[in-house]
């Protein structure tokens, strides 16, 4: 499909997307590109990197596809160093949880180049991370938006699609605000609240938890995620998140009323609403 | 173990109990009862029950051990009615996720009488519901809290202990207040939580669904419970939910005003503190 690929920054994401295109041919070389010499080494022995380099030159310069995998916070300043050492017409994405202020930024940086950038996000993660855990099976079935800028080039796009959809994923686009709306609420919000909710227990010890079953695992497994990674999205997608916030602050109000209130047709009704709401999301994923 | 043991609700965790019990051979013959005559049908079919009695009576007077796993609202009004068809020495526990007033509750109907009453939570549970779920693994290796009062028989507490031992679970002893305080917190406040997730998206739909990862997934699961379970267990531990939910509120407000205020060191330091605790709750449960 391409020449040469470039991944910058072959952490959980990277690395498993590395693992992928190679495992489904996608690209003659996979080019690497990570901060540390020590994950060059380590990068330099797997069969998914042709080449780990020492500079980001060298890293992108004959690629046709780069994936900036790097977190929200760096995406920007990373493609400001890259921008001139790109072929005509090579193509920028990145895999960021947040997408209107890295694209509108993106856009400017691209401006009198021939170079196109479009935004991805692959919505597939772990609470584990770094290139240990990485697998090509992370991407399997797992939904990947694209934010594509309005006057972006259709040849680009449709290369960046067939892209995803190589890699087993379900491919898909949005505006970049409606992005930035949409998983502040499906993704954001569920992460801030595992962390809340762990946060709560700070009065409770190992022998308390020994007693907890497996709906206490589940609601918080996202919480043992990178506080790294996690800081620079809350921060980018601050405003939509708070809105997010609210509307949850509210319903869990409403739910206290009720319960304070011993007003059990509400609380059956809340519950049954909250059913309702879970099996369209579980109907969603299948 | 036992001559007969007697199941008073063959749903999802009746009916595993009376699964394992049979798989473990720890009764000669499963004395089941169900409500509706469709239910105490199938279940004559199963190998799990030697008898489906019409009657309450029928189903208890032999038994050694009688376990109601009826809903928490139900279970006292099941145990007044049984009291006086018992066998001396008979031991008498249930399932229910809230001990201190179903105690206090069954104590006063065992006064003068040789019947022992001794409550348990098995810590085992699913978001889908009724015998058809039904799985003897859904015991294995989780949690069993009893809630022995303080001049209960040893004797039928060491036999209880050993029950639920042979059925694969990890028992443990605590008072009946404090098992409300802590499950009010590790398992009654994630499934509010869960359910005010979902209602929080009353404007989103399938479509929209489609995007989510894993996490979403994982953090809604037992939203999809009973509400019919849920709403009994709600209020019967009312004052304790309403404590748990107070203190995640100040942690989600806390984390809304760290991103109002874009201070990325406390939002670092607050998913930090999340992470660890998260990791205390996964190395209880290894």
């Amino acid at each position: 499909m391409f020449e040469n690929i470039s991944i910058i920054g072959p952490g959980l994401l990277g690395g498993s997307i590395a693992m992928a295109i190679r495992e489904k041919n996608l690209s003659k070389q996979i080019h690497i590109w990570a901060r540390s010499e020590a994950s060059r080494m380590k990068c330099s022995e797997q069969d998914w990197c042709d080449l780990a380099h020492d500079t980001l030159s060298d890293a992108v310069k004959e690629s046709d596809l780069i994936l900036l995998c790097v977190p929200v916070d760096k995406i920007i300043p990373m493609f400001s160093k890259i921008i001139n050492e790109l072929k005509p017409d090579a193509i920028v994405t990145d895999v960021g949880s947040v997408k209107e202020s890295i694209c509108e930024e993106a856009n400017k940086i691209c401006m009198g180049k021939t170079v196109h950038f479009i935004g991805s996000h692959p919505m597939a993660g772990s609470e584990k991370q770094g290139m240990d855990n990485a697998s090509a099976k992370l991407l399997q079935n797992a939904s990947c938006i694209l934010t594509p800028s309005k006057d972006c080039s259709n040849i680009a796009l449709a290369k960046l699609e067939q892209f995803w959809n190589a890699l087993g994923m379900k491919v898909s686009c949005l505006g970049a605000a409606q992005h930035d709306a949409l998983v502040a609420k499906i993704s954001h919000l569920p992460h801030v609240l595992a962390s809340a909710l762990c946060t709560s227990f700070g009065d409770l010890g190992l022998d308390d938890f020994k007693h907890a079953g497996g709906g206490l695992k589940d609601t918080t497994r996202i919480a043992g995620g990178s506080p790294e990674i996690w800081e620079s999205i809350l921060l980018q997608n601050a405003t939509e998140i708070i809105d997010a916030i609210d509307q949850l602050e509210r319903e869990i109000k409403r739910f206290k009323t009720h319960i304070q209130n011993k007003d059990s047709k509400s609380i059956h009704e809340a519950l049954k609403d909250g059913q309702s709401i879970r099996k369209k999301i579980e109907e969603a994923q299948q």
